[in-house]
């Protein structure tokens, strides 16, 4: 599953991965039963993951407006006990943001050891819209590649699983997605218009997230098809479900413990 | 429910409180499938709680060790949706933190308008193992109790809902629970010995809580029988549904879009 979504081309392109494709399962009915069957495996791994404190998980979602970011947050990370998982969803950043590094802001969000961290949105706001509206010169643009390719390995030796999501909404697909927005009163407060002037810009967006995606692979990015929110939900599980899989996770030994004798204390 | 376990007496004593009590259900299949139930409801106030973005949720969990404070955030918290909730547990204050008013570390994780927080202890610890072990002298327990009571009052006016739980467990089932924790490997890496210290000075504590919650009571307390682990969740499935329930939530209005023109320009 990770080989099958992870970016490993030297030419990759965004315009290349059709949103719409659903490869190695048709029935949206059997991908949200593999979800929710994940559901005590995951719970068990981060348990796991929490009592040994050692690596942690940063799961990072980007895309479009409508692309199902919080959707993941709902139906997969859901999955997860709220003891040791944590949201964190970044807006453009505040004036006192600005005064600093563009990654100073996420430094205080990274999951502490044993934990689970999801980022709706990250630090690849400042090579997407940053670049696509040119908020910075290009020179800049080109040395945060780098930089955020030092970050991200500064993470990883400290133990963080970086998980890159782009989740791939067509042209189109974002389209129904807004009108829905606006058609449904329960989903109307969501509804931003500046979203439309990012619509407009849709090309250039795909033009810079591909380059993002080429130039900060070191961690690779998983590239999800995500006009079915069922095939969206049903990658992520797995990759989570993997990803755990492969740490062998196992709950730490207590020989520090004399067993006997701490029950005869406690009675 | 609410009225059933608010403190309201000046003379309230733990002591007269039966931890393994159950009024209102006996049967634990039953108010697990009530808890359950709650789910939908509990999500569908969430969002509205999110999209108005005036008030906010503190969930204040205090007890013994063994309570189930974790408990709840696994059976109960886990039925919101994992975007606007958010566990901070609070452990003994650092070094940093002991330089400021014990009340400084707590407010940076207060609930962000929309939000629900909750807090595994609190400042709370601050009358209760500070005032076991005399941490502090008693004219500095005694200033606590009226600095609690003023920040309370200024998070209740910001428009933070302060609901605060005593998960009440009898000293025998604390004794079961650290037991199962010695004999069960899974459990095993949750075993603290510092916590046979704090059993130790059960009546001191049952003492101190007792105070604490009569001297602050301006947002009233839950007491909440929790020797059964089904019992527990029952009554705080329930606060939170009839909390929630009484803010009469609704979806904001969105009189600023001309939702016709919109529609056209996405299409």
């Amino acid at each position: 599953m990770r080989s099958r979504f992870a970016v490993s081309s030297d030419d990759f392109d965004l315009a290349k991965v059709d949103p719409a494709t659903t490869p190695g399962i048709n029935s949206k009915t059997k991908a949200r039963q593999f979800v929710t069957s994940t559901g005590p495996e995951l719970r068990e791994d981060q348990t796991r993951l929490y009592a040994g404190r050692k690596q942690s998980i940063l799961l990072v979602l980007q895309g479009m407006d409508g692309c199902g970011k919080d959707g993941v947050v709902k139906h997969v990370i859901d999955l997860f006990y709220p003891t040791s998982v944590r949201v964190t969803a970044f807006k453009a950043p505040t004036d006192e943001e600005k005064q600093h590094d563009f990654l100073w802001r996420f430094r205080p969000h990274l999951p502490a050891r044993g934990n689970i961290a999801v980022f709706n949105r990250s630090w690849y706001e400042d090579v997407g819209i940053a670049k696509v509206h040119n908020l910075v010169g290009p020179e800049v643009v080109e040395e945060r590649y780098g930089q955020i390719n030092a970050f991200e390995a500064e993470a990883a030796a400290a133990g963080i699983i970086v998980l890159k999501c782009f989740l791939h909404v067509s042209y189109e697909e974002q389209g129904r997605r807004l009108v829905d927005r606006l058609t449904d009163p329960s989903k109307r407060w969501k509804f931003d218009e500046a979203d439309l002037v990012e619509r407009a810009c849709w090309a250039d967006y795909m033009s810079a997230y591909s380059t993002a995606i080429r130039r900060c692979n070191l961690n690779p990015w998983y590239v999800v098809p995500a006009d079915h929110k069922w095939y969206r939900d049903w990658v992520i599980a797995q990759l989570l479900t993997e990803t755990l899989a492969d740490l062998h996770l196992e709950y730490p030994e207590r020989p520090d413990l004399d067993i006997e004798a701490l029950i005869k204390r406690i009675n």
